[in-house]
């Protein structure tokens, strides 16, 4: 049964009235607005494509499969999208991103200090997303509190790792499993464990719910990273082998970093080591590299192996059959989608 | 009665507890710690000034003052001084402070990228300071976090404001108002309702108390301001007529630029738009205009009536008598502090 797109619509409308509860400092407003994509840059009224919305989305089909309404999960679907911005408000700050989403980011147009405060106001609002819900019982809401909070701190030691990975020569493909985990797992596996917890149903079931999200998120991200390199640009709207380039250490780098020998190993440590981004031919001496050690192969065999792990999680949740299908196919989506 | 300081000094306990929960990503841990004077810049243990602790400080006495155990409040002191020092760790990046309290700033050792995560990373320990609190009751905990996100995001507002009047050419003192009652007075405000709620006060009371904070720190804030001017550059750490020369818009400032007529306004004008800091010749100049309006009298008159509005409500609040003078001592203290 597919999800009613009106239910994804409202978490609009709550986090428009939790900003509408204040009265001053336009500014704050007019920049999470502009970044959710309400607002143009003039600050008149728009609808910009806000994302696939993949947070909210599990979080009310997960409340849905386990038998109750999925409009129960309204707070927790808006708290999970707004820290997701929070997260992205920062990130194009600290990653010196210009754009996003093929418009403007934040910081370009309104600075970094101010930037700063729109992505921490984000944080806030989704605090209060999860506070100011009439309908939920105080047990409850102070648990998805302490789960979200927690996916939170995980996703500062993610971005903080990530940043960190940058400047080292090399990173072990366990250090990459323990950034990506948090960076991008411990988000997804909480928008589950929300819906679920919210649907009302017992601990074994959210915690089914929440290694489904977790392995999701981990597919959803080794195909993230190859639609880096070998992505089409017209999809993505990202430069061809742009993770090449930059010498970004997502999973092909980093595995060929651990399984290349002799002269492949001893040319990639030196390409990688030379500040800045790679010349042409060095793309492509890395991408013959990637190829010699079946890179493509691996990642393919990576996203296959969480997805199963997600889709037996899945199973293992007993969902309701009208959002088993669902969930699945929103699953296997994500994880051989194109861009 | 004096507060116990190991109490004020558990609030460390707590949060390293909160910290130590987490196993990964040292670098965002060493960060916060680093901040709060636990290590030093060599990531070794130390000891540094933390700060004058006013808000945990206030939580507490607030807490005794209804009749309870101060250590009661144990949670929110803790959660009040992480939201604090959030807003510290973004404020530097976001003013470009180099040093505080006599030591290098986050951003200025670790980058802007990677301070940015570790205020973002406080502000959500703040949150399971309170989450993480077995002692107390879900709707206790549940009101106490609407209180503190309601003043995270006029902290947010407030920030957003500061920043904006920095490129504005005049400010009403309205207008200063609406800054400094969201940037310093709901935290201070939220201290200690926060206290009287742990302290299980009524409705009325919490709202006295409220009163009380709030109105401290509007008479603290302009004390503030006052010592940005004519403080003693050996007490504050910081060069004589330091707002002067920055044209900060502060209150002296802000009220000048509405009461000056003919020259003095015209002149205040000029020097205020040109760009950059004001020369020796117009700080004396400025310094000589803020003399002929009376203004060190006017700011101790704004110290003196917030004050005297905040031992109001406090007396409005009926506190435990051995408390009472503790709180009416520390807001004296505060308000005709020299540092």
């Amino acid at each position: 049964m597919p999800l009613d797109e009106a239910l994804i619509e409202s978490i609009d409308d709550r986090t428009a009235r939790l900003m509408a509860a204040s009265d001053h400092a336009p500014l704050l407003y007019h920049m999470m607005k502009y970044h959710l994509g309400w607002l143009d840059e003039q600050l008149r009224p728009a609808h910009f494509h806000p994302g696939k919305r993949i947070r909210p989305r599990l979080c009310f089909l997960t409340c849905g499969a386990t038998g109750a309404p999925p409009e129960r999960a309204a707070a927790p679907a808006t708290a999970v999208e707004l820290v997701h911005n929070f997260s992205l408000v920062h990130d194009d700050i600290q990653d010196r991103s210009h754009t996003r989403r093929h418009r403007r980011t934040v910081w370009d147009i309104w600075g970094e200090a101010q930037a700063i405060n729109a992505g921490d106001g984000l944080l806030v609002l989704a605090q209060l997303a999860l506070t100011e819900d009439a309908a939920t019982d105080p047990a409850r809401k102070l648990r998805a509190l302490q789960m979200i909070n927690n996916a939170c701190l995980l996703l500062c030691e993610g971005q903080c790792l990530d940043l960190d990975f940058e400047r080292r020569p090399s990173v072990t493909r366990d250090e990459y499993y323990a950034m990506i985990e948090r960076k991008t797992g411990a988000l997804l596996e909480t928008c589950c464990s929300l819906g679920a917890l919210y649907g009302e149903a017992d601990e074994p079931t959210v915690a089914a719910y929440a290694r489904f999200g977790k392995y999701l998120g981990l597919a959803f991200q080794a195909q993230d990273d190859y639609l880096g390199i070998w992505g089409d640009p017209k999809e993505t709207g990202k430069p061809a082998a742009d993770d090449v380039v930059s010498k970004k250490k997502a999973l092909p780098l980093v595995r060929l970093l651990e399984v290349a020998e002799g002269r492949d190993r001893e040319r990639l440590g030196d390409i990688v080591a030379r500040p800045g981004p790679a010349s042409n031919e060095e793309t492509a001496e890395i991408l013959g590299i990637m190829d010699r050690y079946q890179t493509v192969e691996f990642i393919a065999s990576e996203v296959e192996r969480n997805t199963r792990i997600a889709l037996e999680a899945l199973d293992s949740a007993h969902p309701a059959p009208e959002w088993h299908e669902e969930l699945a196919s929103l699953c296997r989506r994500l994880t051989i989608r194109r861009s």
